[in-house]
């Protein structure tokens, strides 16, 4: 994965020109790949974004560190100092790290309908399947072992990483990345039941995926009863994830892992959802909202926050002690109540 | 995916003749396609099912509208009128969108074993292995990129989506649908502790899938430690759900996304099991039973019910306030026990 | 799946002098495969390890059974008696059931990169591809489907299932086995924001995995975004599961099926982590840490031990009713507090 374009790296200087901020130290500095603030030494550049790591920073060996103005002065390696280090250390890393890009061309054991466009640019990989009517754009890579379905297409630069999935008439964006066993389209849970049995609904619908989505392994996201699940530009999922048909991921919202959302669920723009959460199907998530990590949402959110439902944990028999009262809470409750009426009626005859 | 058969589509005396209900309206009517009440329009039919829907039913566009007795005065459009009008639109639907059939035949680039036996009236696609003894059906569709394990059988008019694995020894109904990824009869997760270090227990049963089940995309079903894992006929299961060893999965029942079974729970006949709902081993739930989505069930339900166990959410810093006090809910219980015994006492000592 | 090697089975004598332990009755019974007290006929042998199940080992029509000296006169069948039955179980089983080995070599339509070095001892199953500079140890089996990075290390012995993803660079140690759909070093969700855009952060470390670990169906093990993801000697990964970029699993830990473990999270030796739980990155757990199957961990464990955080479950409507006053909890203290301090000041003055 790591490879950096020129063995001799790229000063300090070259990186300010390029990607801004300002440079304190020695700009001739050259620097060949990222690196923590721990691990690195003199040929890295590291960053510091957390006062947490205020430690780690005045220890750091690295040939450079990225870093904020109020802890400019923290430490005396040659550092460029920036609004956002987060931001800049993703522009360095991606600078030093080019994607690989596999060598354009069908691959011979490759099985690529007739009527399916690919342009001379695409990389079409070994055991992968093309099905009849899909466009590929300039650019694409579908590495092996992949299966794209009728009528599909795939917008320019996208990426799709081993035995993805794609199943007929889904729509991907450009510059996308789909990774290893992700699947897209595959029919959504719906069915009717009739004295006992379900009845399948067909899926007719599609999954359309909007440019620089970014989708984790073995993530599988549904097509629509009727019309379109719809994943919106700049959305970012993680591996192990589910959505369900007919939903919408408004534009930039990012998706951890193991992420439940049923059907028909909407969810706005720039929202992050934690891992392991689970969002019930038929709601609304308003813009901006932040879900915890293993948070159940069981109704709309009107406003943008944060929201949680976690049970805290506990040693196992504190745990055991505590929990047997939540099947009481009513109880205790009434309890409270029935005491204060007491206390009162108490209170005005003691008067 | 979607599909019509007939370009003309069907009348509504046509679906009235073939499924039933009562026509208000002109049957010479006719739709091409299922819509929802919304995005409908003249060509197509749509249904209602929920009264919350009633303003989209009054102002529907559909060329026909699906719907129970009591709304039918609600629109002026051609209808049918049925009991159940989820499972008559699930009919319709499967009759306008018949599934799609691939050409029969062995696709060149497919490993099958002499010793398989394919009938010509099946679809194997590309890249695609049959091992050994493996027996296919008539019209069984095996597509692009699935592995089948020495000795499975599959059922007449089974479907597998690409990448579907089946591990050596399995069974599957007949008119099954497997989903991309799915992985049937991987080894339970079954080790014995000896001095720190986990020794592997083989697992030597095999999944047997009955007839009509569906199976979502990467969802897991493993394989028993001795005996069988089973899953009934007409079972539905949706994607990413986790059934471990030795579950038998009762007749007609659903299983939502994201669910996890643990080893040797017996699940009823009817049940419904919410998304990212966590089921314990070696338990029972009976028949008819439902478990809300994001429910985790630790002991074995005798009654069926809906049965949940879902912590609240809440904005996270009153999320903060409350969920501290799950921690000492004992300590709370026991003052309101001692609050009550001093009120006794007071009470007492006042009269 | 199952397979005795020798079609007379195995005499008790012979297991003894083997595995150890004490025989009790008739060394010259054979047993041809291991069996459940329930169902095992006179050819097969079971095991007791737990007192639950005393009815069936009176009843047990087993050849032969395996069980702990306190139990051994409950049957009067021959018996083997050891301190540990479960592990004595496992040998047993793995003995008679000795893994399947395929026989060794490239097959046809596998797709090898001629600098990758494959030993004539392996086996590389059919529409498999193995990338530039791969080493595979000897005896190791890639089953078909699979995609092998570039400059991936496999060790020996080790057997991937049909369909495993392996990125490039990643390192797999001897004698694991990785069960279909597993995806190993995948880029790990590690982004920066920017004006409301994620940057993605290249993912240049590695998975580094040891030896006998086994990996379960459609597991996903992410890349470290610097330096590596370990897991480490012996640990068992169950399906389903996802584990971020950075985590190390300590030795011989066992992780069951749908688990997320975020980012950077450190789980100690020893440690157990029941289904479906939820740890949180960036923490640290102790080693022989026990986390119940279903509870979230958001804060690091410092003293071993089991930890559990599940809401227990209730029919829906009792659940309505008490979980309504967990959004109160801080309310319901507060009043119990007050209730507290009246009752001292009437207390008081009732002296």
């Amino acid at each position: 994965m790591a490879g950096v374009s020129d063995p001799q790296g790229v000063s300090l200087s070259d990186l300010v020109a390029r990607f801004g901020g300002e440079l304190i130290g020695d700009g001739a500095v050259r620097v060949r790949q990222v690196g923590t603030l721990e691990g690195a030494g003199p040929d890295r550049i590291a960053f510091f974004s957390h006062p947490r790591y205020r430690s780690s920073l005045r220890l750091t060996r690295a040939g450079a560190v990225i870093l904020a103005r109020p802890f400019a002065g923290e430490t005396a390696r040659p550092r460029i100092v920036t609004d956002n280090p987060y931001a800049y250390y993703a522009k360095v890393a991606a600078y030093l790290n080019p994607p690989h890009k596999a060598v354009p061309g069908v691959h011979p054991s490759a099985v690529v309908d007739p009527t399916a466009r690919v342009p001379a640019s695409a990389v079409i990989g070994a055991h992968t399947r093309i099905g009849a009517g899909v466009v590929v754009g300039e650019g694409v890579q579908v590495l092996d072992g992949c299966s794209i379905g009728d009528q599909v297409s795939i917008g320019e630069d996208t990426l799709l990483y081993p035995g993805v999935v794609v199943y007929p008439g889904c729509v991907i964006g450009r510059r996308c990345i789909l990774h290893a066993g992700a699947v897209i389209g595959a029919d959504g849970f719906g069915m009717a039941l009739e004295n006992g049995r379900w009845l399948k609904i067909p899926q007719i619908g599609r999954v359309v995926i909007g440019d620089d989505v970014e989708i984790g392994a073995n993530t599988t996201i549904d097509r629509g009863t009727i019309e379109d699940t719809v994943i919106e530009d700049g959305v970012k999922i993680d591996n192990l994830v589910q959505i369900g048909h007919n939903c919408r991921i408004g534009a930039h919202s990012a998706i951890a892992g193991c992420v439940g959302i049923a059907g028909s669920t909407k969810v706005g723009r720039h929202c992050r959802i934690g891992g392991a959460a689970m969002i019930q199907g038929h709601i609304e998530i308003a813009d901006n909202t932040d879900i915890s990590g293993g948070t159940t949402i069981l109704k709309s959110i009107d406003a943008p926050g944060v929201y949680t439902s976690i049970f805290p944990f506990l040693p196992h028999r504190e745990w055991l002690k505590n929990a047997a009262h939540i099947r009481h809470l009513d109880e205790l409750a009434r309890e409270v109540r029935e005491l204060k009426a007491r206390l009162d009626q108490l209170e005005r005859s003691a008067r």
